[in-house]
């Protein structure tokens, strides 16, 4: 099944639009887990199985896995990922190259990792996306507005009343999503830029980091970011959720930060 | 040293502005590699030590070594750059992310493979920079102009006379180069941008790739890109020098290939 088709089945079963963030720090993970021979992966497994129930997708940021040089441990998290059927695996890699090497970072994603997506930076622009357009089963994931504070620099660079975050959403609708598979990036902590982008993709999904840690307001990323069927978002958080506690109960207590996170998303669809 | 200095001591002493582009292909290695146990650190020890007589930098591109699950590799290849003590080695990984993420990038990039400059994506603005700007003895090469066809999607989105290309050298020069370690990338395939850049950067360096493979003409690239003492560019081939043959000879090919490049370019500077 293709992914934006996957992701609206598990939004229509299972009533969750919950993101969970899988970035884990050696220096903060539970110190029991820290001695273990694989402790990214084991504190990933147990976040999975104890969050799944109440989210749609996992997403793990690859910086995390490659400063600490632990590319195994996110192979087998993916793997772990996947065995969860009505959760999708999104990895965050936020690539772009020119395409030859473009193809590369493709294959890492969708062959190395065998992530269901992959975030992708579409500075470079519509040739530099193609070698991820064309995996038709595959969803794309294009930075539109991020949530940091410097997301201003340029992407509110203005032309003729169109910012620049609102010409890549209009050429991801326009130019890029004949696949329909691309979906955006808008950041929790701009709800007003998120609202202008909603209306101008329709009913394309759209990723929002930046609940949680961030400060992002989940009423507002809902009210704006909602599509015409009262879903089309993943809401995104990392930090809260897998470091809900430092202690050996970090999984119960990550289990109940979705659990509240899920609640609170839900009560204003 | 501070890399802009060691770069610029580099091309002072040794007459080159030649970077090689390390992105080797496992089908496109020579047969007699391809069945050694770390082909591409084989593959690139060879072109290293044929070339470095004529280049100053070497540039491995991560998405090679990702895609072929050869981090490992990558490692040994930047481990080996550093016994030539008067190149340096640029890790071509063209990241961006918000701050917490840019920084396990830097680390990436800076700790686990010890490189001595990296490329970054601007799309998210000056703070997802800020992880690799600090580091005050290390290379921070922003994309500007990039060197593909779709460059003209995002980078020539104009605002009041200022294209967006422009404005990521203007906000390079006037606020990200605190460390006097920044340069950028401009694509040899668009000299007359190279050359309005050049102009509003002064003498910050320039990495160009896109001559040879691509089509990139050097007589345009150097008359437009060189800086006020004649120099300031890295000019970048990967495929035109690491496959100038697929025999056996592949190392003495590149070589002249390497030769011819440094010779081309210094005739017009």
């Amino acid at each position: 099944m293709a992914f934006v088709e996957k992701l609206r089945k598990i939004w229509a079963d299972k009533k969750s639009l919950v993101c969970v963030g899988l970035d884990p720090e050696l220096s903060k993970l539970p110190q029991c887990l820290r001695v273990l021979p694989n402790p990214f992966f084991e504190f990933n497994r147990q976040i999975i199985d104890a969050t799944a129930e109440f989210a749609c997708a996992f997403k793990p940021q690859i910086a995390y896995y490659a400063a600490q040089k632990a590319e195994d441990q996110l192979e087998m998290t993916l793997d772990y990922i996947r065995s969860k059927p009505d959760c999708v695996a999104i990895l965050d890699s936020k690539r772009g190259d020119i395409g030859s090497t473009a193809e590369m970072y493709a294959q890492e994603a969708f062959d190395r990792y065998a992530a269901d997506a992959v975030t992708v930076n579409p500075y470079l622009g519509g040739d530099s996306l193609e070698p991820f357009l064309k995996r038709k089963d595959k969803g794309v994931v294009l930075l539109c507005r991020t949530s940091n504070p410097g997301a201003h620099d340029l992407q509110d660079f203005e032309s003729g009343g169109e910012k620049l975050y609102q010409r890549v959403a209009r050429l991801a609708v326009d130019r890029w999503n004949k696949n329909e598979n691309v979906l955006l990036v808008v950041g929790a902590t701009y709800p007003k830029e998120l609202g202008e982008i909603r209306s101008i993709v329709g009913d394309m999904p759209i990723l929002v980091p930046g609940v949680g840690a961030q400060g992002g307001d989940v009423e507002a990323v809902v009210l704006k970011g909602k599509d015409s069927m009262g879903k089309g978002l993943l809401i995104s958080a990392s930090r809260s959720i897998i470091y809900a506690s430092s202690g050996k109960d970090f999984a119960s207590a990550a289990r109940s930060a979705a659990a509240l996170l899920n609640r609170q998303i839900n009560q204003f669809l």
